[in-house]
Parts: C-alpha cells; structure tokens; sequence
C-alpha cells in the first residue's frame, strides 16, 4: 500500500513516536544523509504561493540525497492553459517518486492521492489540513517541554481559516494534551475539527470565559474553548463556564496569523491583542514558549524574538529533520508501525454531494465526490470533511 | 559536432531507432542512472509556460546524475530588463553542459544553437516544433502498438498552431506510416509541414472528404488529409475524394487542444466533436489507443481516462525515458548512427526576408535572417521554415 | 567567525588574489569538483528579478556537488502575506548551508548577515553593492589583461544606480589601477563611493573634461572624474583640468547599462554615445577589453559582438569558477589570508538614523538601524552606507 500523508491522522500514535525518534537521530548528523535516497525525484507542486514550507521540504529531500523538480508559480503553470488538477497530479505523479501538493482548495490533496500511483504528502490543501506542519509543531514541542500527554496548550488568533491548527489540535488531543482554544473573534474552530474533538473517548469539549491577566488585557469577556480530559474539565452549567487561568501552566502558546487570503468580507478577527511581554511575564504563560507556523505579519510583537521562550525559529528549523524523517517513511526506506488512526472510508459511503463551495470536488472530478460516515454518524465530505449540507 | 536537437530531423531513422533501444534499457531501471552524468549541469530556459515538458526535462537529466538550473517565468527574469534572446542565450550556455529552450516564437531554438556552445534541445519554439515531444509520441505507439511502419495515425484537432503535430507528421512519414490529419476547421496542417511531407519520396497527399462514423457524428462532410504511400491513396480525381474509414483500422487517434494563446482573432476551431466512448466503439478506431500531448482541456472526454485504450498518461510517463536517452546523446556519453534526415542548410542561402511576425528574426537578430532553398525549390526561412513573402 | 561576503572590502587583497589563484585552478577541470561540497545546501533568495547572477550562483554550488533550493518569484513568496525580510531571512538560513540574496533595497545583505547563524552572500542589494559581480570582474581583468596593478579603467554610463562599479572601482584603486569615471549625465559616482575612494591613501580624485576622440564623438565637454596615484594625476587648477585621452592606454572600458528601474522621474542619462567600433579603432582604446555586467540593452552595439575585445560573454562565463572558489570558502572548505579590508564598526556607533528611503532600515528594524563613523568622521549608515542626513 502506498504511503500517502494528507491528514495527521493517517500516522498512528505509535508511528509518529518512532517518526519524531528518527528525527532526533536525524538531527545529530544533519549533512550525514546524502546516500538515504539516491535516485528518488520528490516533485514539489506549489499551485498556492508558499516559502517556507516548500524551502523545508526541498531542502529536506536534498539533504537526503533525492533531486527534486519544482512548479511553484500557478501564473506560468498548464493551469493557466486550464488544465485540471487530476491532469496535472497524474502526469507529475507519472515523473516523480514522490509528489508534494499545496493547493488553495480544501480536498484537494486527498484527490491527488487518490490519483496518483506514488506517495503524496498534503503540504497545505486550503483551509483544510497542513499536516507536515503538524508533525514539526509536535516535535518542537517534544523537542521544548518533553512528552505531550499532560502538556495544556493555547491555539490563540484565527482557527477558523489557520489551517495548521486544525491537525495540530487533532493531535493533541490523541497524545492526551489539554487544549485552550482562544479565537479571534467569530474565526473558531471550524465543526469538522470540533467533531473530531468532541468524539475522542475520555474527552470532553467546554465553552468557557476567560478570567484575570485582565481577561485577556482589558478586551474582557474573551470566550474560548476547552478541550480536555473530562476530569480537567469546570462542570458543566447552564452558560459558559469561567476559566480561571491563574491555576494553569501552560506549556506552549501557538499563535497564528489571520488569513486574510481566506477571508470572505463579513468575517471578523483583529479582536486579540498581539503577543507581547505581557503575556510571558504572567504566571500562567511563565513557562510557555511561544509556537508560531509563519510567517508572521503582527500577531508577536517583535520585542518577544530575543527571549528564549519564543521558540518560533527553532520551530522552522525543526521542520527539517522531520519531514526528512516523513519522506523516508514516505518513499518506502523504513517502516513505522501500523494502526493509522484514521479509518479507510471505503465501504462506508453516503448519498449526497458535498456543499462546500472550497473543496476541490466544487471545482472538479464531481464524478469521484463522496460523503462518508464520521464516527457520529453525521455524513461529511470525503476530501474537505466539511459536513454535507442537509446531513 | 555540437549535438543540437531543434527538429525530428536533426537524427536520422536508424539515430531514432537506437534512442528507443536506450529508452527501453532506461526504462527497466529508472532509478538506477544516476551515475550517468555526473558534473553535467543542464540550463532550463523556459520563457513561455510550462509544466509538463519542463519537469519531464528536469527529471530526466536528475535521474540521469546531472544537475538543473531554472529559469522558469518570463516576468522576473532579464527578458523584463531589455536582453535579447540573443544574449540570454550565450550567457546560460557559457554556464551550463546542455541548454534545454522553450520560447513563444518559431525558429527560436535554432537561433539558439547557432549562438551556443554547448548543445541547444528545443523545448518547443512558437508554433513551429516540439520534437522532444515528437520523440515521446514515436516512443509510446513503439511501445503500446509496434514498429511505426505501416501504422495508420490520426491527428485530430488544433493542427495549424498544435506544433508537436508538426514534428509528428514529419517522423511518421519518415517511418512508413499513414497519416490521416483531421483538422479542426481552418486550423490544417501548415504549409511548411505539408510541403515537407509532399517531397517524401514515395508518399502522396489527397484531399478527402471523410464518410461513415455518421461522417464523424453528424458534422457531414468533414474534410481531412491523407498522407500515405501512394499505393493507399484513393485515385486523384476532379475534386476531393470520399475516404471511407470502414476499411481502415487506425492503430493511434492523437489529440490536440486548439491553441487558444496562438490564435489571432477571425481563426476557426471548435468545429469537431470532442473524442468520446463514440469513436471508440466504432470498428475504424476498435483497436485504437488515443495520444495526447498534454494539457488537455475538454478535447478528450474524462470519460475515456479509465479505458485501457486511453494512453495519453502513460505518453506522459515515457517521456522521461526517452529524454533521458536524448540527454545522453546530446551530452556525448552515448553515440547514434550518423546522417541527420535534416541537410545542412550551410551555402545554400537564398536573398530575402522571412515575413512571418512570430519568427524570432523578426523581432531580433535580423543579422542572422536568412533564407535557404528547400527541397523543392521554394525559398524558406532558416529558423522558422515558414515560405518566403513572395519567394 | 562566519564567513559573510557582503561587499568587496569583507576580503582583504591578499584573499581576492588567492581565491583568484584557486578560481584559476578550478576553471581547468570545471566538471570535476562535485565531491567538493556534499550535503551542503545553498538557499538562493532572489527577491528581485535576476537570471544571470541567480543561474550563475546555482550552477556554481551545483558543480561543486552541493544541492540549491530557491525562491526567485517575489509574487509568490512569503512577502507577498507579509512577511519582513528579517523574518524570512532567518527561517531560510535555519534550513540551509549558506544563504544568497538579492534584495531592492540597499543594506538588506548586512541586515541579513547580522541575523543568519550561517554564511551570507550579498548577490546585489539595491543600488548598493554587488559584489560577487565585482568578482567576475576583477577575474576577468586578470584573466584577460594580468595584474590588476597600473592598469587604467575606465567606468563608462550610469555610475549612480549601476551598484557593479560602486564595489569595481573600490577594489580598482584598492589593487592600484587608475579609474576614469565616465558618468551618464548627472549618473555619478555616489558619494559614499567617492569618500571612500578619496581616502585611499597615495589616492586623488580629480575632476575632468575629456579632450579629444572628438570629446567622445562630439557631445564635446564631457565631464569625467579621474581617480588616481597622485602622481598621475594632472595639477589641481581652478576649475576642472583637461584631460587628454591620446597620451593614455586604457586596458579596460567597463559598461553599464542605464537602471531604469531605479531612476526616479527627473534624472538625467542618456547623454552618452553608446559604445561602437569607433571606440575600438581609436588609439587609446585599441587595446582596451570591453566588460558589461550584462544584461545588456543598447549600450553596446551588437557590431562589437564579433570583436575579439568584445570580452563580456567570456566575462559571464568566468563567473562560475570564481563563485565556486568563494562558495568553498564562505561553507569553510578553503582558507584565505585574514585581513579583511573592511574594519569591524563595532564599538564605533554614532546618534542619528539613515535618511535614505531605499535603505533597508527606512523599511524595517528600526530597531537595529545604526549609523557609525567613517574614516573620514563622517558618519554613515551601517547597512545601506550613505552618509547620514545632517552628518
């Protein structure tokens, strides 16, 4: 079976010890791994503007001793000639060893995967998933504050377009990490994370309001969300519950950027103040480092670089040895044990049509749309996992 | 010798012949060539989008050992700062082992030859020639259908601006092939290619009106042209003469999108049916695979893509063994047979101008412009092969 | 200490003879160098529109068997959501080796040398500097016309914006040749050049109007500055001296072409003849190479092309060797002669801010934009290295 890595959850807990173990390994001789894939072509296929992500995972596949080709700019690509993208993923799949995929709609890497006869590796599909991220996030944290179960982390700014926290929080949770979601404004965590949230055993989900560090510097009444092992949780009342900080350590502050690229009009955000000192000199956050995906435009004040807790740099350089790691695991040259979390939804499909108007399957390939059964029985889409609409 | 390759007839039958000997051995060990062009660096000069023929280039010189360097979009390279091809030409190849050029017009990658050093492999030039794609199509009917000798081929579509047509129809003829083109309305053949294919000793051309198939589903009265040995040509008569397909067995059907960035207003196109299940259940094209240069757009119904007659991803997938084979020969690691189909057109200059507004002479280089006498007589540009303004 | 190469003067003259030396011993076996840097990564950042220098630096570290990544499309970047060049800066270098940038604004490869933990190249920042090109050059005088020392130069077009010949003429007098500045107009010299050239002890400037050669082919009164030993320098006077070219043997005449894309609205340029055989067939520049940083638009006539003097392809290609050499030395695989020209301005700040709107610090970090004092007490900014506002 081929290796494909579109969702966090296509990694078991067990593989994605042993993943970050290899990076660890990794780490230590970082230019000692030239002879690991001779041969092999990684195809780095960017239809969305990116840097960082797609430096790390070329320079990753390079360090490695792979070669890889490289379309980047969706201006000067077949796209324009009007292509679709099932065309473009088979004929680059037909070239490479391995395709990497970031694409602007949501699904669409799972489309790839589905059509491609090498591994893909979902480097960012919309507002869906960015899962290589993930697995560079966890490490950090592994790397910075030790083993996860136990950790509590706070994703604070837009989770509803910020991609990365949407498989950050999925895989939080799976290795017993509290989570204190504080969005910006209405940009919460959209309901397919929740869902998935909501259903791990032994945990539980809370509406609460924030108290002290001046509810949040002065902008009081900041809601939030806790999701946490069920004896972590304030019972459960008739309102929101009140979240009194002053108990809790958190171990790490995950800041994203509002996605303006993804807004449409109405939509909020900017009510959070920026990441400041503020923060770090409050007893709750002493302790905390400071995680951010990048780039950053506002969201941490520049002041907070030079302090040891803001652990944002090292974090993209951590994402070097583990997608190293995850492309050995990908291209076949070690294992990892089996078990994915994530259930093949073959077998289980459901009538109907997915409704959300940034999924791939709006655009294309309507033949290969599918909704499948969650683990609560309400019907998503297959690629975006957005709801159906009506289900 | 410097070993260019800017048209099919740049390496003679039996050159042709070997290269897909070597891409066969190639292909039995894809992965295993890296040792193959060690220090070789190959410049990808592509000033006209692409993503397909650029990765297929790309990944054929990496699998093969050598290196790449890229220049990939017209907008941020020095073309925007006023440089002549001219000039970007001579100082890519004063930096690199083997210059890979595509460029939006015809007869650009002759120019480029005369100004390397190193050798120049066109990529495709305007509307003139694509015969690294020409070799790719030659390669996969070899492959999927047997020795091109005898074959009947379809070309269908875009055959006015769809340059790898242009390459095609030149190399099947030179095989022994029939070549039945069906254009898109006015979009035929053009007169450079025809006049070439007219001269094939032994060969002949006929206007036909094609019958049956429901006269290509209903569109009555569909004109074509045959190019065959004359022994199969229908006997010349007053005016075009009625093809009946039902006693031909067509052995490929190659596809080709209208050329849309080409077209210059009034031109026609959009007059033929696009290829569905209908022709292939038809006796005349039963056993026939269907080729398409890529991308496609709406020409070929996403309906055939599982029909195992459907061979246009597996066309894709061949052209990194076949470029991979061309790289080695242009890089002097392997040798063909000698005697270039193509004379050298050297003393045989002829006075005048090319008048053809998206030859590279017209807009630079008027130096170099000339005219060289073809077979026939009829004076032609150098470059772009187009006939002379009143010549 | 990192070996950062952010203008000439980083490299004292002694190491430019010997990475001359050891560009010497790399040109006789170009192919030959790929196990020189295993498992190093270049990151070639080119956040201004460049194919020259970008293929040149990609093709060097790939002949030495190093791998490349880059971002060369600022549309497409990270910038584009908003992203500071610190920031970005300091991602990149966490994944690779060594870091190259071009940038627009002046200053930004010291800024970029001051937060990477790894090497820096300076591939042209702004109107600033360029100083591998400076490189190329002085290369090329010495391969071509031998020691540097006694030559005569003459820097010819548009000496403002052209940062090539800001570091050329610095390295120039720095290995004792005389430089005539022949500017475009009001296209001088800037003075931050200036000063520095005029402390250059056993140094001159004077200002000149040319005399004969028909006072460059009839815009008589053309007004150059002469920057020389003492000794060869006419007497001061009153006003500007006559300078006689008939008794001078130029060895070189540098070109630049006009930087449209820096010339704010008024400025002059287009005063100059461009450069033809007339120049070559007159005494004083009949021994003279012609060099162009290329590219090229119409400041040299294409009849040049064929003349042996005609030096500036040959020019491009010796950038590649000479790149190789200070690649192996700035990764740490070479030694060179301490001693670097330029003196550490640690210790020596100096109260104010850069006034100049295309210095890196008018856009950002503030924070660490700083002035210090010059040899000659005035004080400039550190980054972009013009004199401050009211200094």
């Amino acid at each position: 079976m081929k290796r494909d890595f579109i969702t966090i959850d296509d990694l078991g807990d067990a593989a994605l010890v042993e993943l970050m173990d290899l990076a660890d390994r990794i780490r230590g001789n970082l230019r000692g791994h030239t002879a690991d894939l001779p041969g092999h072509v990684m195809g780095s296929l960017f239809l969305e503007p990116s840097t960082r992500t797609r430096l790390s995972f070329e320079t990753s596949m390079q360090r490695l001793g792979g070669r890889v080709v490289t379309s980047s700019d969706p201006d000067t690509s077949s796209t324009v000639k009007g292509e679709t993208l099932a065309d473009t993923v088979r004929i680059v799949d037909s070239y490479v060893d391995v395709l990497v995929l970031r694409h602007p709609l949501s699904g669409a890497a799972r489309l790839a995967a589905r059509l491609a006869k090498g591994p893909v590796i979902n480097a960012g599909d919309g507002s869906h998933e960015h899962p290589s991220q993930t697995l560079c996030d966890l490490y950090t944290l592994r790397c910075e504050r030790g083993p996860i179960a136990g950790q509590t982390v706070v994703l604070y700014g837009d989770l509803r377009f910020g991609r990365t926290v949407h498989s950050l929080s999925r895989a939080l949770v799976r290795f017993g990490a509290t989570v204190l979601a504080i969005p910006d404004g209405d940009l919460t965590l959209p309901p397919f994370v929740m869902s998935d949230l909501a259903e791990r055993p032994g945990y539980g989900v809370r509406e609460v309001v924030i108290d002290d560090m001046e509810a949040i510097f002065k902008r009081r009444g900041v809601c939030a969300t806790l999701i946490a092992p069920r004896a972590m949780l304030p019972a459960a009342g008739a309102g929101p519950a009140t979240l009194d900080l002053a108990g809790r350590r958190v171990s790490a502050i995950y800041v994203t950027r509002l996605q303006k690229e993804r807004l449409a009009g109405g939509s909020g955000g900017g009510t959070l103040p920026i990441l400041d000192h503020r923060f770090l000199s409050s007893p709750t956050f002493n302790e905390s480092i400071v995680l951010h995906p990048l780039p950053r435009v506002s969201e941490i004040a520049r002041e907070l670089d030079a302090d040891p807790r803001a652990a944002y740099f090292r974090q993209a350089a951590l994402g070097v040895p583990i997608r190293m790691a995850l492309l050995l695991w990908c291209c076949g040259l070690v294992d990892l044990p089996k078990g994915p979390e994530r259930q093949s939804s073959d077998g289980a499909w459901v009538e109907g049509r997915c409704a959300n108007p940034s999924c791939i399957t709006a655009k294309e390939a309507p033949e290969w749309a599918r909704l499948v059964k969650g683990a609560s029985g309400t019907a998503r889409c297959d690629y975006c996992e957005e709801a159906a609409s009506g289900a």
